[in-house]
């Protein structure tokens, strides 16, 4: 059943979004992905958000930009926790969609990650699942040692470079 | 009959969105006021702008701060004029609000005004208004007339206050 | 009749203008569009800006850059809607176009979209043409029904993909 | 049993953090609240971080301002959701403690809420708990319907209020 | 004879001003003070701009603030050098004032200093009366000589204080 | 006899130095061009802008990026009235530059134009040239008179253009 | 002997450099105070440092604000490390100042601390001596002992509290 | 033996960090490198800082870039001086990397340079080294006196570019 809804605003935002998704794939966790659009079909979002914890939907993941309302709208109609990714657009590189997503009023919280921080959109929903699904802890403790052992090893290699000029 | 809504965001919006109406009564043009939540109450908000128009409401203002969505929504859900007016917040001086409200997508304008700046979405209303309505156009000239005659006397006085000291 | 009056401050300005064009005439609305500054030809924009009611325009757009004044000087010579269109300029990202057409101070007002907002500029002048013209109103609904479906389209397009790979 | 951990970064941050904890209570979600800082008592700070998913803790909240590392060096120590509180300090009017928290790089996700957004931190930490708890579950929806009506009468009180003059 | 105009867009810039007109004093400049506004009174701006030169004046200082305008439109209306005032204001800290008054597009300069820098609009308007004026030239160098002075009298009593304790 | 310096920090600002020295020519302005460094080279700086008038020249303009220390150390050390031209480089789209260029304290004011305004300095200049000789008053009535008829006709050649199709 | 030089651009900073000097005597280093300005005084400003390293001292701290060149132009003339302290001033919040500092060209250093940040540029002073004096080194591990006790005492007197309610 | 450590947070920072260590190179000053991230590997960074002085290492230079974190770890669990260079990245210029590594809080300093500013790290260690290492101090003043000559040639080129046209 799928675990995480990964939603964006706009079919453009579809390279940023898988790489999302890849993360959540290389941690087997079950998504759905879908377009809508909190200007364009706000009807649909908000059916979509309201039903999304019945349907068994546990976390949400909403990409957006410029005047990124998306990931407010979905948390204003869901108790489930909602992901905001502020993704960087054509003018102000990003600060339009990042201030539009995490400064949320009092009430409606919205978990922002870093401009374009797709893959941590995809980390943090696993972590939230990890709190009841100890598979997923054991994924999200490998990946994090994986990352570990890629720096140990960026680190080895530059030191050798450096013996022999970098 | 209702020509112009006024809606805010919050309670606390209140003393700021009165300088607006104010100008609206001052230009006789009949309003009404409302309090509503992008994020609170998306239903409401949604249910008021998508029927605005049949009940006789030519152009909708909305005041909101932060992340702020509302007008943003009520635009999405009507093909009438929104103007929104973002609200300074404690932080970071009105600046997200402005971009929240500003930087909306391709198809859903929103009419942004200054930050803080309540009386000139009543007078942006008023200038839609006054395509259709003679009275209002001749209430915004005397208007722009009454300007232009209180810089001239803030003038003069200033001159005789330098000739005999500021 | 024209009703929109699209002017820029700078031939530089034609490319991003055109979008804002493009988008009127599939709603059908007759404009006229002209070039002059506010800093190089002021008496032109102020005869045009101060005579352009009489000649039956009813919404005025302004598009301009950096130290942005062209809509603030037209809304100083008229009391018809005029519309600010922030142009990104070669630095600060329209940050200072964008603050330069919206921080107005009291009294003078423009409505202002999105950095580069062109088609934005072009609905919302329609929008407040639809107040009193029910065909534009039709087209502005057929509009957004057509952004309904396309993004509805997408989503489908996604899951179509999704299920076969993205 | 302790299900959210309520970290700050310095005493000063203690009268914000109470608008966190206050509303942990409300919910009735048991916390813990502690001072401890990147910066000046690391080793505790991992220490806290690595061993808090076994002490049973779900959901830790981080609150700290300026070059704001709490919640990214906790974030590192643990595969627990992690949710960054930027605090608004004497300078820059919070935006150093927002970046700081928000821009985490790839591997480390921080669930960032608005500058000073206190209760929102503790709100995201019940709607992560809410997904294993009904009882949170239900005390969000009845907050969340409590918000409403207070909106609603705010609204009406507006309403009467104008009848008789604000 | 009058050698430099100072023009202010609204009568709260007068206190600031006065800091401008004060130095102008000191120096013995004779100066002419006014309110215009490029908003509200654009053809008076145009008028006094264009006709300054044949009255003798040699340069104009514009103090404005939020969407400031005024030196802008000055500028255009003369040859003579304009110098900017940027005028903080409630919101933005004076960040849109000084976009509006120094990113100028090419073709219409504007000397601009600093946000509320007024001492200092009155002594570049000296220094470039200087070019031609002798007097004013000794005027600036014992200026600059008094400037020098107090800073080594700061320095001195710094230095008493401390070794007596500050 | 040369009457404008123009001062570059480094090589690199050349291009954008020559658009200044290239308008300076159409105005048949003679101007003498240096390469020194607040940083690299103080004393060849100090020396230089020490000597500037009793050589003869009557504006200096300087050229600098990032923390732009240039114009300011100059104007500390002549009463010449200084242009400071701020140069946008490879971080923070020429912000640091402008701040660091207009931003003076009191007491040594620098004249400054817009981020790689290289034009508008070589036309401020001639500006304040222009009072103490009619010759390049005339030229920079011209050059108005040139860029009004420019816009004119790029406004002839669109109207021409829309007429065919743009 | 004077180990450290701390020179502050103005008089009105001497409240802010207490803090400073106050840190330099709880570590027992001595140091000398003095105003001295890049603007104002600027042969002072050369000549004092250019003889002080000759004079004993090892590391100079420069407090300014605004368009901050104190310490940019300290570190032109000598080979010492310089500390630059960026003020805060009235307007934008100390953005200035730090720009101003920090983004130094290639060449030329500027080690530099956070806005207003007294007690590091003391601190970061003593760590630099630290390297060749072993007390220094002392004090300061007793220093971050101190620090880190107090938090931790901080971090007790909470939990007290919050058992009895804070 | 090794003098000054240089360390970077992700192998990306490589290309950068070379300019860095080729400055070191260029002054003799023996150095060493390592990639380590405080998020990723965070023990190795505080063993790796809590024993560097006992390895002899006089200075530590922090390279990372985003929310970043390095130089304040680093810093945190070492009292030598450490000195942060922010990296550009893909978002925000680089004024996320800037005020994630200046704006340290009260206590733990952090010797921040410009954003990219990689060879002003070296000159900085450099200079710090050069208290107690008289070789390193003629190193840097044969340096500066390189930098110096270096402007003059260019200047001279210039000139004679400039008689012969650029």
């Amino acid at each position: 059943m799928v675990k995480v809804a990964v939603v964006m605003g706009s079919k453009s935002d579809a390279t940023l979004v898988k790489r999302c998704t890849g993360t959540l794939e290389r941690l087997s966790i079950p998504y759905e992905i879908r377009i809508m659009s909190a200007h364009r079909t706000p009807s649909i979002v908000m059916d979509y958000a309201s039903s999304a914890r019945n349907r068994g939907v546990e976390v949400i993941i909403a990409a957006a930009g410029k005047a990124a309302h998306l990931a407010g709208v979905i948390s204003a109609c869901t108790s489930l926790p909602v992901i905001g990714l502020p993704v960087k657009s054509s003018t102000l590189d990003g600060l339009d969609s990042l201030l539009s997503t995490v400064q949320m009023p009092r009430g409606i919280p919205v978990a922002t990650v870093a401009i374009d921080g797709a893959e941590n959109a995809a980390l943090l929903a696993a972590r939230i699942l990890s709190i009841g699904d100890c598979r997923v802890r054991k994924e999200l403790e490998a990946y994090a040692v994986g990352m570990k052992e890629e720096v140990i090893k960026d680190d080895r290699d530059l030191i050798s470079n450096v013996e022999g000029g970098i």
